[in-house]
């Protein structure tokens, strides 16, 4: 097994050629890359690799549908080399510059956007984030090294292995990615420590695996992810409008970090806006759980307790809370949230504005659903995780977010006075 | 004393008013607070605190160069002052929505600039960090938690004190700017983990400093000032400017991040240039340390030891190596640089170019000191530091740097499919 610190330097080495590589020579590497988990054999090789998860999994007695998450099959793997078609195709924003101003002492000082480095990925279940991380990664010049869940290692392992033989093949240094097939907790803590080689750590997954990267990691770290996200529902506003963004955002995917966890209703329109609220998440078998206010309205809804108001359920449950005012929904917002998506249903045009400027998160809504909070509807063609910190990059992150400037001067003997 | 927590706590209900601020308003608090530092009575308040502390340091036996960092006399703190009204006639970054587009659905998605909330400074001795810290995160519209050094703290809480009630005088919060008094080592590493509060923790001080803290925080770090800065001679270039350009990065200021601390010449001009750039060097008294090309070519010079390639002097020493071509030139600074400020003196297009493309630092220089790397030289108008990480911002830090962006998102009842 390589070491840690040979994956680290071996990858540093990769990077340097990477930063030098054009994009068609890019692009070449990612469609080769696709054309590899497109051909038959190796589709093979990873169902059956892919098989010997599932197989522990099952043994372990892990969830059905955490096994769904782990379970590859032709489609899947198709969607994969897909994936990394599409990345090919997005334009490459590195070598920009985007600023290039002259100082009065005749310094050229311009600002270029260029890749990170090493960017280390630490992963859960599903295995399809391989490729993709690869592909944003390789994209932006950036060498990858990977660290998924041990429940996913030998289809991470075969699918790894067939990238950096298709990148071998054309000249590309194979180490552009590489996986930590050590899964031992202890070797994902050194690796949180590997500053030497590695310029940024993205952790991709459920709260416990971020709270562990951000106590552990001595490399910067992008916060992504969790997402106890708000729909506020404003006196003066159209309640049909209110009524589908609740839905929208509570019930298309319950499992998502963008979906709705808490809803808050200004107390002059609660009377006439609950009930239809409540009734349309009744059909679609949403529990509710909410103040005595809401309570009084409607038969059925659980009382909310102080730790409601601060749960991302990620499940067919939300929470409802009555409010006097704006300032009040705000400031519960501000209090509660995780900095990841909220929205207010208004027709007020000076509360639309206070909401946007006063709600502390990634990405704040006028009506509309706080499901849109992605890298592909936001027009960004491509997505490596939802930051919910202020560092660097918030929101969702597309390729730019794998890049950082390099200032270049031009001079001509310049020196400081 | 006011708990760690009851400081977080207030600084972040600060932050949210400073984020309602316009930027008149945010200037009159700067020049609020910089009357307050002129104001007679203030000024000797501060010299008599700041007395106090010199007499401590000089009990404790402390070097007369920090003695004299540490020391505040009137036109040190007109200088603080002055800094503030500066900051005030500075742009404000924030509110600026850099672009809004329109998506096929219809939904307007725009991203603006906004303060990150919380800022935490860590710093040692020199007390006018405090007055300049305080100025640019108030006009960026975030509260400032600052951790100073202990050898500071009769000054520093002098000076926030005095700041504090100018700002309270004209109903700005108080609270904008506060003081951790506790200088315990206990109480920083808890202060570097209080998340909740803190948004950004930026370390400003020695290699020690900013290594402790990105080994505690877990609060987001941008880390800043260390520089093992190289200056590359090439082989076709003006030797006199070599002379001009390694002078001035190496002796223009000795202990500061952007000095030269390694000099690297291509072999084929070694014979040429060394003599003279060594000659200027040591009528600056520079004490020359080199490989054994150059020892031969000039007496005096130290034999280097691999040591030295990684040391960042901050003093009046330099290390000297000749290299055999330009990639040897690039390989080595990659491998013992920090990311900061990296120089080539050359006439060759080609090797300027390969320079700028593949050198991974902050700032590449062709033809200019590194002296240069400063927020003001830039033309930033103002420095909260200088970073050398690739996260969030690399280089000179101006007032963008103390932003974030936010999504905001205008509908008229999207939801999504």
């Amino acid at each position: 097994m390589t070491s840690l610190n040979e994956i680290g330097k071996n990858a540093k080495d990769a990077s340097r050629i990477l930063n030098r590589l054009g994009a068609s020579e890019k692009n070449n590497g990612l469609i080769k890359a696709a054309e590899a988990l497109e051909d038959e054999s190796n589709i093979v090789k990873i169902i059956e690799a892919n098989k010997k998860d599932i197989d522990n999994a099952r043994e372990k007695n892990m969830k059905e549908s955490l096994v769904d998450r782990l379970s590859l099959d032709k489609g899947r793997i198709l969607s994969m080399a897909d994936g990394l078609r599409q990345v090919a195709g997005l334009d490459d924003p590195v070598g920009e510059i985007t600023s290039m101003k002259i100082r009065p002492n005749g310094l050229q000082i311009g600002c270029k956007k260029v890749p990170l480095g090493v960017v280390g990925i630490i992963y859960e279940s599903r295995p399809n984030v391989t490729a993709d991380a690869f592909g944003l990664c390789f994209k932006t010049g950036n060498a990858v090294i990977l660290r998924g869940g041990s429940d996913a290692i030998n289809s991470n392992t075969c699918i790894v292995d067939i990238i950096r033989n298709a990148l071998e093949e054309v000249n590309l240094p194979a180490d552009s990615v590489s996986l930590i097939t050590d899964t031992s907790r202890e070797t994902a803590g050194e690796f949180m420590k590997l500053n030497r080689y590695v310029d940024v750590l993205i952790p991709r997954g459920g709260a416990g695996l971020i709270k562990r990267v951000v106590e552990t990691a001595t490399i910067p770290v992008i916060e992504t992810g969790t997402g106890n996200c708000h729909v506020y529902v404003d006196a003066d506003c159209d309640i049909d409008m209110a009524v589908d963004i609740v839905d929208n955002a509570k019930t298309q995917r319950l499992g998502v970090c963008n979906a709705c966890e808490s809803l808050l209703i200004h107390k002059d329109i609660v009377k006439e806006a609950f009930p239809k609220i409540a009734a349309r998440l009744k059909e679609k078998n949403i529990e509710l759980r909410g103040d005595d206010t809401v309570r009084e309205l409607c038969a059925g809804v659980i009382p909310a307790s102080e730790e409601d108001w601060g749960t991302e359920y990620l499940d067919a449950i939300i929470s409802v809370k009555t409010v006097a005012s704006i300032d009040e929904a705000i400031d519960h917002i501000n209090r509660y949230n995780t900095g990841h998506s909220e929205a207010i249903v208004t027709n007020d045009y000076n509360n639309s504005l206070k909401f946007l400027n006063e709600v502390d998160a990634a990405a704040v809504y006028v009506n509309a659903s706080t499901r849109f909070t992605d890298g592909n509807e936001f027009g960004f063609g491509a997505e490596i995780g939802i930051s919910t910190q202020k560092l660097h990059a918030r929101g969702p992150m597309g390729l730019e977010a794998l890049t950082t400037n390099k200032y270049i001067i031009l001079g001509n003997g310049q020196i400081r006075p």
